[in-house]
């Protein structure tokens, strides 16, 4: 009963991260793998330097890597993955939902246009049915559904949790790991003994995704919610694990104590890869710490520690894998939810 | 005219940065070095475990180390630089202000007593001045004043400079450098591949002493300024150089130049060894980097990236060599300040 | 018919890889946990600061911690771990194996005494009968084993295999982890941004325990091995995982081809903690590296590289889990050995 | 007086170092710089992204950068210094010479060729005359001096003062800094909580290299000294300083005072950039360590700790600044040798 699937980009970081999330995975079965021209034709063993820290799966060190290109890719794949530069996204994707694939995709383009999902599946699944919307406007057989970046996924959980206290205002500082940058992105004379204190364009997606990822579908149209987030990016010295400081002005009263029990009470979801808790809370306020949280429910949980009253509201650290939760994992997540809903 | 300068605590990792900020120094003359009982009797190269990247000056290897006590320093010592563990400030600094020394502390003790100047010399040298009301109160004959916490004197030159526009409230979060929890402080085991999102008692000092420096003095009575700061502490994989990220939120409108002009603008003041520029304003938004800026002005500057407009204020980062402008420099400034307006 | 073992030395670094080394294991069961007087009486986890990656066994949380003496130890255990710093297992060591306790001590007191096995299971078993004649001079019940330095079992394996092609001499150089010297043995002001070239002791461990493992026991006496040892040991910015550069001249021609053969033909043992492959040998002349290869086997087993000929031997890099394989790991094998051959 | 000199491959991180290096210079005047097509007549700080942590001197920001040929640099610069990478200096180089221009290159090609003077001004200074067997071969007016590899002048000052007891064979393991590898050489990805045990060719360059420098020239031919080096090339998480483990077999007896004696006592030589002291000897086991000896004579030093004696020779630690010493001050270095010995 397995779901066969593709991997659009599957030679890169977050390609590799894909493969490694599902070897094995009781639905999903590798069945087409993609990268650029001058990989297409050779194993996958071949054409990729590949790096993560578990060895390549054996049957995948065999396939043949193909063109980035639905003609190319075997008819009998069900579900692609997507983990796209953005600018070969934008080009390449609509070619594979015309026709016909389900695409769950980690490529930032198009994560903003209102009639395609940015789905986390415990905060917004009801965002899913913007598909029936897509479909009617682009005469799509297929669908696309977005997972949104890796900062703002990191702290997203916890801003709907807030919700209920009146969510107005959100200040961020980020302290996110060398590999958001991919493989290549970071060089050691930047990092060692130093702190890059900007990100291009990160900024701006944590700010516009989080609204969109909080708002609300009516089953025709998707409402941004208002609250205002001003983000601050910095790079830090560490492998992986997204550590952010969030500042949250609320419109009514919550005690540091409400706000924990708020976050402890998550909503879960019941698919594969999904967390137990989605939020864990440390009581150690040296906690959360990349190195020692980041695999939090194997790279699918947030960590949080104390919640701190200001004076409108609460301050809080929040942390979450960013190649897992904050992409690879959280494809595979849509991708799940995606067969979940019946959209396959 | 040199003034015979002693240090407290000069084998310290402050004391240690005091030596080399001294050395030479057109004003001051080292004439006494303090440590612990244990130091005491020995000559200062052979109790300090030098490990600063300049060579311990010749004649102050030779000075024997006395206990930290009024009565084993020599009297003909006009000024004492104070580098404590707080505990031990408050235990002994009051003795030698009684016994008429003018001391320049970095200790954290006493910082937001009523009759202590907390001073920063180009923000509020006014303030100096509340040694009159100290005078008064404790019959003392010497005096004590202190500069702020490291994490505190980077952000306030630029909040100074943001009370034209109406400063009502800053959210900011820092990623400081290990040396600001002195040399044994963080153990590798701790920081590498990691952050500590959390420094004891780091964020009430930047939350109280940032009201206090930026208060007014009547002549008689200091009013804290009511702005209301929040901060999250974090510690990272730098050696030198606090950097910070800081949300600001400003009663009147003011656009990203203003507060830029602003900040080109801050008032200098003619001391030995303050910057010529107190904030220097970089336009590339990768600036400033602990490692690239921490040496700004000789580590006695601000260095800060370009100023973007937020909903109801600005964002900004700031920086500045902890152990230099955040310590020792900090009080070899007051040093000077203290000579310059007579007070020795 | 699980073995009750007790841990000397429970709280530290070493103590809490073995715990976790231990949890589970199909033979042995955590009775009692020892650590100096003020952690006695408390629970452990109370006295321990637990600083591995997994969480804390419910089970050893809740036991009593006692005192590092054989009359506070319950009566029912049957092997002890341990892993004191030398100068107490100097102390102390002898007083558990005169009351009859079996010890497998990583401690490196005795290591280097003519009747105390110094064991590696699959070079040098057969030393293990040191034991008679341990107990013959000193009239103890018990026994007491130890295992080699954490730089110096890195290299062993490989040494061993060397010795058919008549071992003469070896020049070795290590770069080694920080957690070799335990949680706050190297500070982050020490080690970022530089290398320590010095490690006090190491390098004569590394050259006499070499010797002696290498040494031939003929049932009554041990003959240290003559090869030549030079090392230098060095300090990096690893968490876990001591990489070394050997060369080594032979007596015998030896291609490159002949030595790999004999690290993949290093002879494995029967014992539960064992790597089905003592010696991977990796083809890639850019491994082994600490932080992708310290985890072979489990961190039981050795990592090599490519071997290189020089003009009278050859040359290779050699890597090892050092607070696995090189600690906690080579104490636990050491103990199951006890149980295989008969000694408790 | 000035010598007006160009550089080749100026925009690169050796040809960054080398502005550095010249701002100012008593004899030396940038004249001319050359890059890439895509680089030629823009000025330099347009065409550089400049990373050195000094400011880009203002008059060389104004020079307009030429394509890398003899016809686009102007007919007054008078010596050449070359940082290409080796394919291109392959190239270019010998169209220079034949212009008659005298190139002091750091580009690894044709090093070892028999008729090209490999330099280390304090060591083989009389090498420079091959100059004279160089035109008389190859008709040309001007001359190609080379410096040799990063690695290589580290340790061969060393080895140049232990040929007096008879140097027979030396094993070398380094432990080398990411700048090396140039400013994107190394992703932060590969040397976070690592090491690399293989830099692709060094190891071969520090064989022939040194055998090449510690040679004999009379006047005709060069022959090559026959000790036999043997070295493994490691790339460590510093940003700037090569250590260097050295294992040397002497054929006559010297003790470690002997040999440091000797150290001590290395030639100067009277030039410009040259320390006065070529080999500082730190009598502190735990010294040179990278970040605190890097700068050992404004980066020009090599920095040595205590000699320990091996039994059939010595071993100690060098370290020396690699992209001053090992390359860029190199190469000014033999520049200022050039003017010196009249080659100009």
């Amino acid at each position: 009963m397995s779901v066969r699937v593709g991997i659009l980009g599957a030679t890169g970081a977050v390609g590799q991260r894909l493969i490694q999330q599902l070897d094995p995975h009781p639905q999903f079965e590798i069945a087409a793998l993609t990268a650029s021209e001058s990989s297409a034709g050779r194993s996958y063993s071949d054409a990729a330097k590949w790096r993560v820290n578990t060895p390549i799966p054996e049957d995948v060190a065999e396939i043949t890597v193909s063109a980035t290109d639905p003609d190319e890719v075997p008819n009998d794949v069900d579900l692609i993955f997507s983990s796209l530069p953005s600018s070969v996204g934008e080009r390449v994707e609509p070619g594979f939902v015309e026709d016909g694939y389900v695409v769950s995709s980690n490529s930032s383009n198009s994560r903003l246009a209102e009639d395609v999902p940015l789905v986390i599946p415990e905060v917004n699944h009801d965002h899913l049915d913007l598909i029936e919307v897509q479909r009617d406007e682009r005469g799509w057989d297929g669908a696309l559904i977005k997972n949104p970046n890796c900062s703002t996924i990191t702290m997203v959980p916890t801003l709907a949790q807030l919700d209920q206290f009146g969510l107005e205002k959100v200040f961020v500082s980020t302290l996110q790991a060398v590999s958001g940058a991919g493989y290549d992105g970071v060089t050691s004379m930047e990092i060692i003994d130093n702190v890059l204190p900007h990100i291009g364009g990160e900024e701006e997606k944590m700010e516009s995704e989080s609204r969109k990822l909080l708002g609300e579908f009516d089953g025709a149209e998707l409402s941004w919610h208002d609250v205002d987030v001003s983000a601050s990016c910095n790079r830090v010295a560490t492998l992986d694990g997204h550590l952010e400081n969030v500042f949250a002005e609320l419109a009514e009263d919550a005690s540091a104590a409400d706000v924990e029990a708020a976050f402890r009470e998550a909503p879960t979801i019941d698919l594969q890869s999904a967390p137990d808790e989605l939020i864990k809370v440390f009581e150690d306020p040296n906690r959360p710490q990349p190195r020692l949280d980041r695999n939090v429910a194997d790279g699918q949980g947030i960590a949080t520690g104390p919640v701190q009253e200001t004076s409108d509201g609460v301050q809080f650290d929040c942390l979450a894998h960013n190649t897992i939760r904050g992409a690879a994992g959280a494809s595979v997540l849509n991708g799940e939810l995606l067969v979940e809903e019946g959209y396959l």
